[in-house]
């Protein structure tokens, strides 16, 4: 593959030496650049940086010039539903008109709405709709995804979304990791047979474990989805057999989810919108990542998980999309960051620590991940000319990435 | 130039036969969408259209297939003040630090801080600036825009800025409309001579109708900003050369500033996020269009002008984007069609007509632009392949456009 060299980096962002622990509370404000840089890359590895300072190697196969820009690893997107059948558009339009979600609901709408979609769609065209929406976030930097199933409500259609995934892990430069989400919602047909539910939930754990087919186990845990208990019950079940637990928990009230996640270890408590000091003292006492995923609150109007509060306390904080049909359409990464600073309250420092080094974290690629590292692949992106770093989430609407690289390869 | 065919078209958006007025009210539901069409484009222009039935031409220089694809008249962006000098991030990380507007304006912020940068920066610096943004909206789908002074503080940067607009309207191919926005800020040194400003503001007036720098006249009509009898003051001195009005009104408080438009039959007045029974009512009576601008509400976290309301009670509303420096960093057009869904509570079937026919009456460009039309410049877009229209305001974050167009031209 030979050499690329990159000169004059207005800055490399979130360089290091060797690998680095989750960044918290204080620490989130330091973001470290290394300003007037270069940066070489070798057999699709990053190979070494420096300041411009007469220390660049003289050669390389390929040279370019890198002023203005900054260059970043890719983004790391620890909580995605990207593997689904179809958009669901028309009930969007249902909630302008006034409709409630129980109205939309009881017209066959929401997750039933995907669930039925998921189940007439085969496998080849579920895993080309989720190939286009990853190669349009790879466009907009990021260069690691979790993907979650959880749009089955049937064993059948669970193992159809975890086969998708599966191939995409194999067919895709990038690392991708699998997770889980038998437990997103009841099906209608367990309406009155809520262990058998759980039951089914776990008797496939086995079997998708021997296939190679998940990485974590998600519950719902939320008012009106699971409760603890049960959520308890499904994630003993997983940790039996060496997943662990990354959990969507306090979206929709205060359910006690957090402290389960903490509870069982969970990697990761994901969305927290309802956050309040006996969730932070849990969080705070666990190695627990808090995953923030405000594009959600902004698409639901709903109130923003208080990150001011939990990054003050001293929380290690990271950040996802959370792309999917119901809640968040959208995989734009970039957009995130804008929403973190306006409506989480994040400083730019915090937002870039939380998309890229926590964010891998989160999902446990930081060995490779999350960091430009001498020796880990070269997934990286350089930015627009852009005055400032504080100009990404200032100027939002604006995708800040010019152009992507993958394993030292232009995409 | 030769001819240009798109066959199989999924829809052809927006198509009339003549000119059309303002859509109002109810009216705003309705959205001429042609489908399964072909549409062909001779020496720059719309040539002709229709049904895929047979009737679409034989033969033409270069036939493209639209399937799966929707064609729009470009957007059209009636308020904009993309002639600026430098970004303002640092004030955005000050905002997020807790600093209020007081304390960012007493450090030299604001648009204080606008006009200073905008007094260092010569002309040809600023043109290539305000070139590059309005390059990304078209790109984005924007084909008209209207572009505001108003960062001059002063009669020589204020000219400095016409004069860099008056070059835009020469050198790019899509329409350009030139606001002079002389009383967007009072100046410090006139803080006890506000009657000295006013008459500073008006002495230019000839000046710049002479030169041919300016179509409209705006105040900054709101709280803290201009009264609506100094607004009246300025309006009065731009009719008597001919300069119609357009202004900022009512975003900061119910000021009086929406009347005092519809008295000078304002061509539209804009931002209206203080909108009530009365304003609604002086706006019913007139000719002047309500201009929205969602993506300033979204960036200052105030509340949305009340859309609903104003198509409610008949009128017809128009959006635009709003960029600049300081509280609308962005001329993303397509997200600002998104916050129309989900902050204006506006119809897919609304938001389309009031950023295309609606917007062109706002920036009386209607005569070309707004629809797509046999003889008008064929300044248009085709999207990407998206299952619906209402997909459009759904994927928040995520660009429809596919190509773009200007007189036949792909740009």
């Amino acid at each position: 593959m030979g050499s690329f060299l990159i000169r004059n980096l207005k800055g490399l962002v979130q360089y290091a030496e060797g690998p680095q622990d989750l960044r918290k509370g204080k620490q989130m404000q330091t973001l470290p650049v290394l300003e007037n840089a270069w940066l070489l890359i070798e057999n699709g590895c990053f190979k070494a940086f420096g300041p411009e300072d007469g220390s660049a190697p003289e050669r390389a196969d390929e040279i370019l010039d890198g002023s203005g820009r900054f260059a970043f690893p890719g983004w790391c997107d620890p909580h995605t539903h990207i593997v689904f059948a179809g958009s669901r558009e028309t009930e969007f339009v249902d909630k302008i008109k006034g409709l409630s979600y129980e109205e939309i609901f009881q017209r066959g709408g929401g997750i039933l709405n995907s669930a039925r979609k998921l189940a007439e769609t085969d496998e080849s065209d579920l895993f080309d709709q989720a190939m286009r929406r990853l190669h349009g976030m790879m466009q907009l930097g990021t260069a690691a995804v979790e993907i979650k199933s959880g749009y089955g409500l049937s064993i059948e259609s669970e193992l159809k979304m975890l086969r998708v995934i599966k191939r995409m892990k194999e067919q895709v430069q990038i690392p991708i990791k699998a997770t889980y989400l038998g437990a997103h919602a009841l099906p209608q047909a367990y309406k009155d047979k809520r262990p058998e539910y759980i039951k089914l939930v776990c008797s496939i754990i086995p079997q998708l474990v021997a296939e190679g087919l998940a990485d974590y186990i998600d519950v719902f845990c939320d008012k009106g989805f699971f409760t603890p208990e049960e959520t308890a019950q499904i994630l003993e079940a997983g940790a039996k057999h060496g997943l662990k637990a990354k959990i969507h928990a306090n979206e929709l009230d205060f359910s006690g989810g957090i402290q389960v996640g903490v509870a069982h270890d969970a990697v990761s408590v994901d969305h927290l919108e309802f956050t309040g000091p006996a969730e932070i003292e849990s969080l705070l006492k666990s190695s627990t990542i808090p995953t923030l995923l405000p594009g959600t609150a902004f698409f639901l109007r709903i109130a923003y998980p208080p990150a001011r509060k939990m990054i003050d306390a001293g929380l290690g904080v990271a950040l996802a999309t959370d792309f999917n049909p119901g809640s968040s359409p959208s995989g734009n990464y970039p957009f995130v960051l804008s929403l973190a600073a306006l409506y989480l309250k994040m400083l730019p420092e915090e937002i870039f620590n939380a998309a890229t080094l926590n964010a891998s974290h989160a999902m446990e690629v930081n060995d490779t991940h999350g960091v430009i590292r001498i020796g880990a692949p070269a997934d990286f992106f350089l930015t627009e000319k852009i005055p400032s770093l504080a100009f990404i989430p200032y100027a939002y609407g604006q995708s800040p990435v010019w152009k992507v690289w993958v394993k030292g390869h232009l995409i």
